[in-house]
């Protein structure tokens, strides 16, 4: 058996659970290969099962190292389930409340992070996917050519992710931001039909054999601009840098909140330093005020500090780093772009 | 005040609930004009507000219609609920349990649908956009010229959703299938690197200024292959022709179910007949075996039966219905594409 199900059944058992139900789709493509284009539910137990909707039973069964089942109705599953001697069922902490509602009166349940403990440790075949998702978009970010580049915002984000598909992504990790000017204060702004104006931030990524890379870059011209450019890039390096395994996230983020802070800016700096990536873009554990997972290697987070001025423009600057070597960033693409 | 914002009040009033909660990002835009890029909650009360994270002020200050604090932590948004007097909270179905479990011991909690029972009644500006995504889609279609398209499976669908850009769409509305061959079996296939096979499926649609559009068709070429499109599109233009308000959704998916069963295919037809759009590519109601939902003017649903043949080829036939008018297809892509 897969050493993931072994130790989330290890997990179940010392907590008595009986059974975990999985139904995000990259948890269900995690333990079973298999990746839901409809709904599933994924039963851990010591006979893992996966209930698939009719649609997606081909795919499925062709996918899947778990036994497959199609699923019929919830009165159904929860027979089996009972048959088996399931009383007490662990969940994952984002499966929707309608579906809890479901099974709340026929079992004894409690949300558990079983699976995103195992998720946040990679594999050296996931970090290697990381790492070829991130060397295909930042690849692609370098045939932009982005300092003489006249394009529209917009047109700009379609050529990064035509160029990420062309050199082999299957898409991009996000809505990929190419924002500049004023606009660049939104962390998440969209890209618009004007051409670029100054700064040019591009926070970008793709998905590579269903692994996903996150890059930002931002490229300034006036001297303001440059000073809080200088700014970003000292929290980013250093936070890289202070990372080992055995502290805890928290630790990291405050590294770069408090060199942003000492400059002043520390009310512009309004997210968290990183964020763990993989199967999704967004995983645990992350870089922030108040996470304290303790850093393990095998895990691969992002550092990415930013500033905003709101009504004048906002600069970040962000690498993925696998903490399986200290300072290991993936991906050999300069913070300066020139 | 907005009308769906006054109707959910009043359906909060009837069943003696204090406050509504949403955190489902579409759901938050739908009552607030405000697209969150973060987490946010919205609740919904005399006084509603949006409670939304730092990073997204900026954004949430400059676009949402009803009041914006910043989140802090599910301590303070707790306190300020229980100092306002709300002891019974309805949350959307979709809120994760997590989310849930933060509220659960400080309020008496249920989920409601009354957010999905204003959304599935579009307004015509609503309708207006689903008509601009539609008609932009199927241009773009047009513009691939399938039947003399020699690229690969993966190379046509980027071109599809470059036209849908270039003419003014925001986005995909959901990843663009290009299936041929025996793949075509898999409803939701992915596009891979290989040249197009026959028969072709093309299941595509875009954004336009929020709104979602959905079309399949599927370009045959044997006898074979033309028998099964026949049977689909009898099933397609009855299932359309029958749609009446007063109808059931239930009653529209058995009108294209019986066609495709007399013909043989009962157990080839694995999905439902339709599902609603607007700013999700999948809104209730459908018309499924088990939606008791009655038609009403306003709903737009789509109708897409299909026939798969495992390890042959599938063929599936998809266009939108606007219910305010009897058998309003919106766009006037044919059927056929020759």
């Amino acid at each position: 058996m897969d050493l993931h199900l072994t130790n989330i059944l290890n997990d179940l058992a010392k907590d008595d659970f009986h059974a975990y139900l999985l139904t995000q789709f990259t948890n269900v493509e995690y333990i079973s290969n298999y990746k839901p284009t409809s709904f599933a539910f994924c039963l851990i137990k010591e006979n893992p099962v996966i209930y698939a909707s009719g649609m997606d039973m081909e795919l499925a069964c062709r996918d899947s190292n778990i036994e497959v089942k199609e699923y019929e109705s919830f009165e159904v599953m929860i027979k089996d389930m009972k048959d088996e001697g399931i009383k007490k069922l662990a969940i994952e902490p984002s499966l929707a409340y309608s579906t809890y509602a479901r099974f709340k009166d026929s079992f004894t349940i409690d949300s558990k992070t079983y699976i995103d403990k195992q998720r946040m440790i990679k594999t050296p075949e996931e970090i290697e996917k990381i790492t070829n998702a991130t060397e295909i978009a930042q690849e692609s970010f370098l045939q932009l050519d982005i300092l003489n580049n006249t394009g529209s915002e917009k047109e700009v984000a379609f050529d990064l992710v035509r160029y990420m598909i062309e050199n082999g992504a299957s898409k991009e990790s996000f809505d990929t931001i190419v924002t500049s000017g004023a606009e660049s204060s939104l962390p998440h702004a969209v890209p618009l039909d004007k051409k670029l104006n100054q700064p040019v931030l591009i926070d970008w990524g793709c998905i590579y054999d269903g692994y996903c890379s996150d890059n930002t870059r931002t490229m300034v011209y006036t001297e303001t601009q440059q000073e809080i450019w200088d700014i970003v890039a000292e929290a980013h390096d250093k936070a890289i840098k202070a990372i080992k395994p055995g502290m805890k996230c928290c630790e990291v983020d405050k590294v770069a909140r408090e060199i942003i802070s000492d400059y002043g800016y520390g009310d512009n700096f309004i997210h968290s330093t990183g964020h763990s990536l993989g199967l999704d873009i967004h995983e645990t554990p992350g870089f922030s005020t108040k996470d304290e997972t303790v850093i393990e290697k095998g895990m691969v987070i992002t550092v990415e500090p930013g500033i905003y001025l709101e009504g004048e423009f906002g600069v970040r600057l962000e690498d993925t780093v696998n903490i399986s070597r200290k300072g290991n960033v993936i991906g050999d693409l300069p913070l300066n772009i020139d």
